[in-house]
Order: C-alpha cells, then sequence, then structure tokens
C-alpha cells in the first residue's frame, strides 16, 4: 500500500526514531497481541518487570536519561497500576508514553461487562487525562497515525507523559498520513526574546553579585553543557536544586552546591538570597526545593524562565521558549566577571577506617564512604527518605548522573528507576540508594534486574522504619517488619547480599561490589534514630506543619 | 461542647460502629496526625502493609468479608497507589472506604507547589469520582459530620466504594451534628413488589424446570442463608457464578455448582440453559461469569435481579430493594417440588498417593490434595489465573468462604487479600492459592502477615509464567524470573517455606502445615504447560478473541 503501515509497527517505528529501545510492562490478553508484534520487531526489547507499578518507575528513568520512556500495559489492571507514577512523571517532567491494551473496538459495541473493565469504556482515559498533557484512543484508523505523532510531539514538547489507548482490533490496522494536519511547531518570536534578552543582560552586567539557580528543566531539556560554558564565560556562581542535583558537576569551578533554603546549608542559602540578580533557570518552586518555604527568594531580583514562562522582576514575557533563553544567554555579550570566596562543594578525601571500625556504622560514615566509590560511570539513584536527603552532599563528578524524585516524592521509585536507568545507559553502572521502607514497596523488581543480567549496586539504608517521619510524629505506624534484605538473592537465585553493621564490613563489601558482574545488595544496619544533616533539617520543618495544622 | 465531636475520632467512631476493626495503609506526612490518633484509639487497629497496593486489596477481602473495609494512605503517592484496587473494589462490589491525607486547607491557598501534588488539589478526588459512588473533601466543619455520616451510608447501600479527603489541619476540628440533613432512606414500594412477586411467583409454580442463578451480591447483602431457605423450601436447584462460588454450600442438596457457559462443566449449562424459568439473584452479567459470552441465557425465560433493577421477561419494576424481593421470595407460597437427577458437586474422596507420588506433581492432584484439606474453617482466596480457574471444582463446605476477584480480575490480590481475610475473620485460616506470577507482585505482603503473627497456607502454582495467557499467544513476555518462593520466609525472619515437586512432598508439607501458628508457603513446581481443565476451556474462548481482533 502506497504511504501506508500497520499501525502497531507504525508505533514501534516511531519510538524506535525517537530513541527509545526498551518497553516496560507485563503483558495480559487486550494487549497480547501489541506485544507479540513488540517481541518480533528487533527495534524494541519489551522488559517484564514483576508488578506495573515498576514498569512505570522504570519508565520514568528511563525517560530522565534517554530524553523518551514508554511503558506498555493492559487495560485497567494494567493501566491503573501506573497511575501513581504517571502523576510522579507528570509532577517532575518526565516524558513517558503510556500504551495501554484495550478491548477490541467492536467489542465495546453495546458496552457490555468485559473483564478488567470498571465503569465505563473512557474512565481509564478520563483517568489519565489528568496527568499526562495529551491522550488519545487509537479507534480510527483515519487518524492514529496522526494521533500518534501528536502524542509524541507533545511529550518531547513538554517533557511530560501522553496516554495512548490501542484496542486490540486495531494493533493490525492500515492506517496513512493522508489525513494528517502538520503539527505546529511552537517557535520563538525573535524581537521579543531580543528585548527579554537585553534587559536580561544589561542587568546581569550591572548588578554585583548575580547567581544561577539551575533546575532541572536544564536536564530535561539537555542544556547542562550550555549552562556550564554560559556559568564559565560570565563567572557567574551557580547552585542547584535537590531535584536537580547532577545539571552541574561539583568539579566544576563555580558550583556551589545545593539551594534549598533553611533546610540547605548555611552559606549557600545566604548567598543565594543575598544576590541582587537572582537567574532562576528551569527550577520548579516546589516546596522541597524551597526548603519547605523557608527560601526568601524576592521576584523584584529575579530573572525566572521555565518552559512555561518568562518574568523578569514582575513583569512577563511569552513567546520563548526556553532554549532559546539559555542559547541566546550564553552568546549575549555579558561582562566577565571574576569571583572569590563562593561556597564550594567539598571534594571527598580518600577516607581511612576510624579506630571505631568495628563499631556501628552512621549515616554520616556511610555517606562519606559512599562518596569515595562515585565516579563518571556512576548513576546515583536515590529513593525518597535519608537515601535522598543524605544523598545531598554526595559529590558529582563530570557526567555522573543523579536520579530522585526529589518534588513528588514517591517511595519506591529507586531500585525500578534503576533498572530504567541501566538499560538507558548501558555504559554506566547504576548506585541505588534506598531506605528499607521504600525498599519493600518495590525492591522486588531486582528480580527483573536480575533476568536482564544487569549489576547495580543497591545499598538498603536500614533504620527499621519510615525515618523521615518519626522526628515529625512517631508511632508503630513507622515501624516496619524487619526483613533480611541480604537474603534476597537466595530467593532470586542471583545476585550477591551483604549484611553490614560496621565500617569495616562495609569497606570490604565494597571493594568486593566494584567487580561485580550481577546485581549487588549490601543492607546497612543504620540506628534507629541516627539521620544526616539534611534529613534533620528538613523533618523539623516539616514537623511544624503536621504539628501546626 | 453540646453534640460536638473532633473529626477524626467522630470519623473513627463511625468507622467502628459500622463494624471495622482495623484500617489498612502507610503513613505519610499528610496523614501523620490521623494515624496519630488512630493508633491511639482503642476501637481501630492500624495494619501497615509494605506498599499501598496491598493495603486496598486487604481492605478489599476485608470489606467482603465484614461488611465494610477501610484503607488510610497519604496524598498522591498514597492515594494514586490504590487507584487500580479502588476500581476493583467497584467493579466487584466491595463496600471500602478510601480515607486520603491531603494538605491543611490552609495550607492549599494560592495553589503551592507542595509535594506530591500532581495538577491541582482537586486531581485525585477527580480520579477516585471515576470509581466510587460518593467522594468529599471534608474542608468544612459545618458538614464534615453529615458528610462521614453519607459517605458510609452510601458505600452500605451500593457496596462499593467511597473516597474521603482529610485535609490535615481538620483532623481535631470540632464539629456537630447540627446542619444534617437526615439521609434519605431507600425504601420498596410496596405494591410494586406486590405485583412483581405476584407474577414471579405464578411464573415459577407453573415452570417445569426452575433454576436459580445465584450471584455475587447474594454475598454482599449477606442473604446466603435466605437464599438457602428459598431453594429447600421450594425444591428449585441453585447454580452459581464463579464470582459468587460459595454463596452456596457445596453439600446443600439441590446445588449444582458454577454456570459459566460453553467454558463451564457441560451439564452444569445444559440444565441451567435448558430451565424455561431461570430466576438469576444478583449476578453480574460479565464476560468471565458467561463464559465469554458462550452463555445462551434468554431474557424471555428470566426473572433478573440485582441491587440495581429487576426484570421479569423483558418488563422492568422500578422501587424494589434487592433483599425485599429475596425475602418476599423467601415467604412466598410456592409450590414444592422433587427435582432428581441434577448434576451434583463431586465430594472429596479421600485421596491416596497414586502409585506416582515420585513423579512430578500435576494441577489436577494438586487440586484433589487442596480439596481434601478445605473444611468448615478455611477462608480460599484465589488469585487469577489457574489458582481461580483451577479452584472451580473445589468442594466448598457450609460455611467455608471463597475470595476472587473473578471479574476485574487484578492479579496479585491473594496475599494482601488473605491477610485482610484473616483480620476479619480470626477464628478462620485462609488457604493462599496464588500462581507465581501474581505472587510476584504483591507476594512479599507476607511480610504484613508476619508482622501480625498470622498464619495463612500459601500455595504458590509454579508453572514459570503467565499460563493463562500462553495458550491465546505465547511469547518471551509471558515467561518471568523464577524465585525461589520457599527462600522467602528467610528473607521476613518468619514462616516455613516448602519446596514440593512430588506428590509425596505435597503430602508431607500439607500435614506440617495444619498445625502451624506461623505462615507456611508450599512452593509447588507444575509444568509449564500443565493446566486445569477449566482454564484449558476458558483460553480456548480467550484466544479467539486475541486471535480474531
Amino acid at each position: 500500500m502506497a504511504n501506508g503501515h500497520i499501525l502497531g509497527e507504525y508505533l514501534i517505528d516511531q519510538l524506535a526514531n525517537h530513541g527509545v529501545g526498551h518497553v516496560f510492562g507485563i503483558p495480559g490478553d487486550y494487549v497480547l497481541s501489541f506485544y507479540d508484534l513488540l517481541s518480533k520487531s528487533e527495534k524494541l526489547e519489551i522488559i517484564n518487570t514483576c508488578d506495573e507499578q515498576g514498569a512505570g518507575f522504570a519508565a520514568d528513568a528511563y525517560a530522565r536519561l534517554k530524553g523518551l520512556g514508554a511503558v506498555c500495559i493492559t487495560y485497567g489492571v494494567g493501566g491503573l497500576k501506573v497511575a501513581n507514577t504517571t502523576a510522579q512523571a507528570y509532577a517532575e517532567k518526565s516524558p513517558v508514553i503510556i500504551i495501554s491494551g484495550a478491548p477490541g473496538v467492536k467489542e465495546q459495541i453495546n458496552d457490555p461487562l468485559l473483564h478488567h473493565k470498571v465503569r465505563d469504556f473512557q474512565t481509564q482515559k478520563r483517568v489519565f487525562d489528568e496527568f499526562t498533557v495529551a491522550s488519545a484512543v487509537l479507534d480510527n484508523a483515519d487518524n492514529a497515525l496522526c494521533e500518534i505523532d501528536r502524542l509524541i510531539h507533545t511529550a518531547l514538547k513538554y517533557k511530560r507523559p501522553v496516554y495512548l489507548e490501542l484496542p486490540r482490533d486495531m494493533v493490525f490496522a492500515e492506517v496513512s498520513a493522508e489525513h494528517c494536519h502538520p503539527l505546529s511547531i511552537d517557535r520563538t518570536d525573535d524581537e521579543t526574546l531580543d528585548e527579554a534578552l537585553s534587559e536580561a543582560v544589561e542587568w546581569i552586567n550591572k548588578s554585583s553579585q548575580p547567581v544561577i539557580l539551575a533546575g532541572v528543566e536544564i536536564h530535561r531539556f539537555g542544556l547542562q553543557e550550555e549552562l556550564a560554558a554560559f556559568a564559565t564565560k560570565s563567572g557567574i556562581p551557580v547552585a542547584a536544586t535537590i531535584l536537580s542535583k547532577s545539571v552541574v558537576a561539583d568539579s566544576m569551578p563555580l558550583y556551589m552546591g545545593i539551594y534549598e533554603g533553611a533546610t540547605g546549608l548555611d552559606e549557600i542559602q545566604r548567598y543565594v538570597e543575598s544576590s541582587d540578580c537572582l537567574i532562576i533557570l528551569g527550577a520548579l518552586m516546589t516546596d522541597l526545593n524551597l526548603g519547605i518555604y523557608t527560601a526568601e527568594i524576592d521576584p523584584k531580583k529575579s530573572i525566572y524562565i521555565t518552559s512555561d514562562r518568562l518574568s523578569i522582576k514582575r513583569h512577563l514575557f511569552e513567546d520563548i521558549l526556553f532554549e532559546d533563553f539559555i542559547n541566546g544567554l550564553g552568546k549575549a555579550n555579558i561582562f566577565p566577571r571574576q569571583v572569590t570566596d563562593i561556597p564550594r562543594p567539598h571534594k571527598p578525601q580518600p577516607i581511612t577506617p576510624g579506630s571505631n571500625s568495628n563499631e556501628k556504622l552512621t549515616v554520616e560514615r556511610l555517606f562519606q564512604h559512599i562518596n569515595s566509590m562515585i565516579d563518571d560511570d556512576t548513576i546515583v539513584v536515590a529513593d525518597v527518605g535519608d537515601a535522598l536527603f543524605g544523598a545531598n552532599d554526595l559529590y558529582i563528578h563530570q557526567s555522573t548522573e543523579f536520579l530522585s524524585p526529589a518534588y513528588y516524592a514517591s517511595l519506591g521509585f529507586a531500585v525500578p528507576g534503576g533498572l530504567g536507568a541501566q538499560l538507558a545507559m548501558p555504559e554506566k553502572r547504576p548506585l541505588i540508594l534506598v531506605g528499607d521502607g521504600a525498599f519493600q514497596m518495590t525492591g522486588m523488581e531486582l528480580s527483573a534486574i536480575a533476568r536482564y543480567g544487569l549489576n547495580p549496586i543497591v545499598i538498603v539504608i536500614n533504620n527499621k522504619g519510615y525515618s523521615t517521619e518519626r522526628p515529625m510524629l512517631d508511632g508503630p505506624f513507622n515501624d516496619i517488619h524487619p526483613w533480611h534484605f541480604y537474603e534476597i538473592p537466595k530467593v532470586l537465585g542471583v545476585g550477591i547480599g551483604y549484611l553490614v553493621e560496621t565500617e569495616e564490613q562495609l569497606i570490604r563489601a565494597l571493594q568486593e561490589v566494584k567487580i561485580l558482574e550481577e546485581f549487588s545488595l549490601i543492607d546497612v544496619a543504620i540506628g534507629r534514630d541516627d539521620r544526616s544533616p539534611a534529613l534533620n533539617r528538613l523533618t523539623s520543618r516539616l514537623a511544624n506543619n503536621v504539628k501546626s495544622t
């Protein structure tokens, strides 16, 4: 057929053309024929997880690193299990395409009670309309191809998830581009950009202490190098947010560290908040990014651009694309300055075991050891809790990646996230930091990690409960049943488990795992009330909200 | 305060007044103060699960047995994880109340980016409006008490889930019943009931082969005894659907077994479909109940009542409550008849090990052994797959319970369902039947079973993949990573695991587990292509749908 395609094949081709190499999910009868097509394709590899939730988190991590991720699940019982992971991808700007099988168009006639159906055949789409930027049910061969193009385009434009529902009798439908309208491409208005850049540059040049606050959109739009070049050329110091950690390497001379209001380090808070020209690039103004709103950022002293808006002081500019403004700054005639005496991250020193290396490990020493093993080939994937907040101070090398759900904060991201991360970047090795509570949610996705022969290092920070909550309000509900995490390789038949209680044991384990080609799980016993300084600062703020409300 | 209450305490009191003794969930900061209140209450016990999904399934099972269940989770990351389990409760009529914490009313002013927020503060409520029969955000002290009453009333009336959102600054708000309107109570219209009953009774009396098809609503409305009394008094034989298995005991002389069209047993299909007066009581006309629509049920020959509608032949009656019609039938003057020669379930015979007791176990022999150990104190909880379809032929004693998601069919129900079931009925012991694929989704909720000292017997039917899908369309996507399930007690530090490959090993394990006071997990190795006759019949029908579409 001229210009014709088979719908399912076209979808596979378009995913592959946009860099997707793996599709995460679990089959079910409504999506089985598409799975068959996927498995016969040489372009995409199916990655089976244990539960759909794991597929959702893995695809989110994959999308953060590759620019697009895909989940493929069955109707209802599969789709609704990725509601939460899709909500996270929406909140934290991760472009994931959700492909859900569905009863055939012909089967849906007369609205029968088919299995996996909730209320009506539109229920699932309406749910996903709440946390996607576009959705389509491919029930019409005339526009199915255009709809696939539109969904992928929209996901890439907004860096957010889209929902595609594929009735099973459409997988082999013949589709063509005959009826497609060209997709509208957003363009920057040149005159508006000139005006905004002129104003910004003039202000930056006459300011005495400009500071760049680099947010997560720098990462999502792949502008890390442009940002570093701009900062280096202009000599303006840079801070990041906790959600955007790793957009600038700690080794970059102008990088100060993570800014997070009063829950972060004092010297960074002072430096950022005393700026007379704060250049906020793609940061989300969330409570966790802003230290539970302890940040004192004055709009009158800020240039603030995201993919949605640009403001300078109190006035707004429309029709400027995020990347064009960043690139424009890089080319602009900005007066190069020399700063001295800015806060700097501490480069990890080679650590020697303390004299107490047979005593119980502390969070502080644990993170010092972790710091010493991170290199350019590491992807740190941190779960919520001290895995994330303790990781605040980890030293990020030139091309280390750091992934974490630092805004939406869904526990259980890290293990399936590590699966997605290593498949996205097979030349790197994930270091998964996860608390015991988060591990109990999704940690058995190590099964998928075992199945596909991956070798992340998993460090379970085992402090016997939900330790982020203990300082806010404690009770038996913050305890969890103690697992012998180090025994999990026995269940999976793959991997090496370590029980670590002392520094000496940690050192030995970290040396061994370096050379392993299978996954390793280090179960680190931490005292029930031992927390990183960062987590202590955060939880004392959060506790105020629990108690005052 | 006169007639006054503290909102959180009132909610706890009302749950307890309606028979709820346990609340399933995981805390988070937005729900922490309510957890504190719960944990100090002597009326409700908090049951912590590993993941919110487990809490959702456990509460569903609990609601099926106790008449009301409760889940309590935090905002966003907790709430959206129970979207799928709530959808199942909706589809299969299980009255679960979802209690979600939320940012305080005062915190929500100006729509800040608080952690766990997706799009706006109404997102989560709109999602739950898709699969609940009522919802409320308790953001107003004037009507909060009335709203709690309305939600519980509605859940009980429709036997479906409701959604309650509790902003954290409302937990200690003072509320009163001052502004409440009386709840409208549905009543049967007596004249309509008389007319419908007269017509039904006259028809039944003159029919030559009436048959009762007893559906799941008999269970949900607690009408099992009324149904059995009516059948016994009138001498009319009874069949059940797969979703309603156990509404009639197999030992009841007029019970024939499960009717499920051409996917069930021939003799039951013939008997039911040749009825000239089929009395369908509370059955959902779903694809799985109707053998993928192979059932030939003629409306002209049917009396069909559910909680939503009553029809006799082609005409409808409104304003008749389900329970009033069932009770009316029981009191009506129905001609007692004697039937002979109806299909009957086979009472399990004491089985002796075959001469091949050292050879590999088959599904058939496995279910024979399971059959022999079921008694009045057993609650069978069957997951989707051969755990359910093979369980079709299990012999249900006088007061055995049988729970399964036989319509919505969400894999992973059984282990957390067993947790909920044993807490709902502590005098009984769950026998959990679960496939290897379903176990990998939620089986680690054995951790909660261990924590609360429960002792279900878990039988993992380990056939190395998604064996319901293999006969439809097979590929590597139907394989799963092999787990040594029997090693899981080592991870949890509680429980006894068995690896069973032969009949001899099975017999030994079943004998041992009878007296155990901790959970046991029997990992039964089954051949990759060994399936029960029922599953073979079902999948050959489902395969047609996969292939023809």
